[in-house]
């Protein structure tokens, strides 16, 4: 039996997150995967989540939480909102996108608190990148930074205790730095799933196909998952 | 139809969740009350957010969130944490008590702050009062200018748009000013329901029965619920 340090790992069952593993495992953490259901329109990410889960021998304390009907207003949740396709990465980082998710990190990172609160975890670790995706601004490293003062003065860990620490070891890498990161770990980038349609073959044109393909293409790495259009892995 | 503000109320069915309906409705807001089941032993609380709701006409759109299995790790979910009973005023202020709920009201803001974004209201209400509550860190006044700030930097709302504010009414009101504001206000006080218990007649004797039960006679007002215990109400 080992008494490891507890870490909580918010895991979508997509490339960072399932990086994000990777690297908590690395930093000696014994790994608690907390996954979400939350309407989302790709919830097979949610059978990554398990593969990814069972990868680390985990599979038996992975939580999905139920948070459906609780979140909407999303392209990625209501049926009578179109995710967008074909969109270049200026127009990305020009707006907040219609796959915004009002305040879905915040619940994220909430529940995934009093989870760690309850077992006596000492990390959450979130995959937020900021370079790539400039246009949520629950990405953002202020919004992390604001979220750890939340846990500072609001929970009894944070105010009385040794504390709870937002662990965010992508926040300043681009996607193909996360691509190189995950294949050094080891990270089983083959089970991970990012396509917002959530179709299998991923669809290839949606804002989150258009971005892993481009961190594969850049890393040199070919993505071992399928895609239902033709990828050319040897552009960079 | 009125084109009125809207706020999401965050409605435990309590004694100040429900002064919080009535400050809310006075300062001209359209009402969306917003309860929580979190395996909490006094789910019969619920029963009461309804009936507030319907006191306000707004039953039809009280949503209740059902976060059961998300939280754990406190006097008021687990039964294998009793809830502490008879305990004078200093020691329920010297230390964090057992009913402490980890990151209950960072979940509760959390969620509230996601419906309020994606029906565009303007404020979310809670009843966090930090005088009687001293030993819940989520209660403070700085946890919720943390929170605040969250909002604003993390939040398409609070990033790019008008913003969503935290509205704490009762926050540097003792329990007799919440009872003679919701007096005030016609606050069905005789719908609240604050045992941690869960029982009707309500214990008397748990914290939250105590404080209340205080605050009413400090206020000079007989409470309209029944308790198990005999209290004379003349005493101030």
């Amino acid at each position: 039996m080992t008494t490891a340090k507890k870490a909580v790992i918010i895991l979508s069952g997509g490339l960072d997150s399932t990086t994000c593993m990777a690297v908590a495992k690395q930093e000696g953490y014994d790994l608690y995967p907390l996954s979400f259901f939350y309407g989302q329109k790709a919830a097979i990410e949610l059978d990554s989540a398990k593969k990814v889960s069972d990868f680390y021998g985990v599979a038996d304390r992975h939580f999905i939480a139920d948070l459906n009907g609780m979140i909407r207003g999303s392209a990625l949740t209501d049926a009578d909102k179109a995710i967008p396709t074909n969109r270049d990465e200026a127009t990305m980082e020009q707006e907040i996108p219609a796959t915004y998710v009002p305040a879905r990190n915040i619940i994220f990172l909430s529940i995934a608190l009093s989870y760690a609160e309850s077992i006596g975890a000492e990390a959450m670790y979130i995959g937020v990148n900021a370079l790539d995706y400039s246009g949520y601004p629950d990405c953002r490293h202020e919004f992390i930074e604001a979220f750890q003062q939340v846990i500072n003065v609001g929970t009894a860990a944070g105010a009385h205790g040794a504390g709870i620490q937002i662990k965010t070891p992508l926040q300043f890498l681009s996607k193909a730095g996360i691509v190189q990161l995950g294949s050094e770990l080891g990270a089983p980038l083959q089970f991970s799933h990012s396509c917002y349609f959530g179709t299998d073959p991923s669809c290839g044109v949606c804002d989150s196909c258009l971005l892993r393909i481009k961190g594969f293409q850049e890393a040199g790495v070919p993505d071992p998952i399928p895609y239902a259009v033709p990828i050319d892995w040897n552009v960079k």
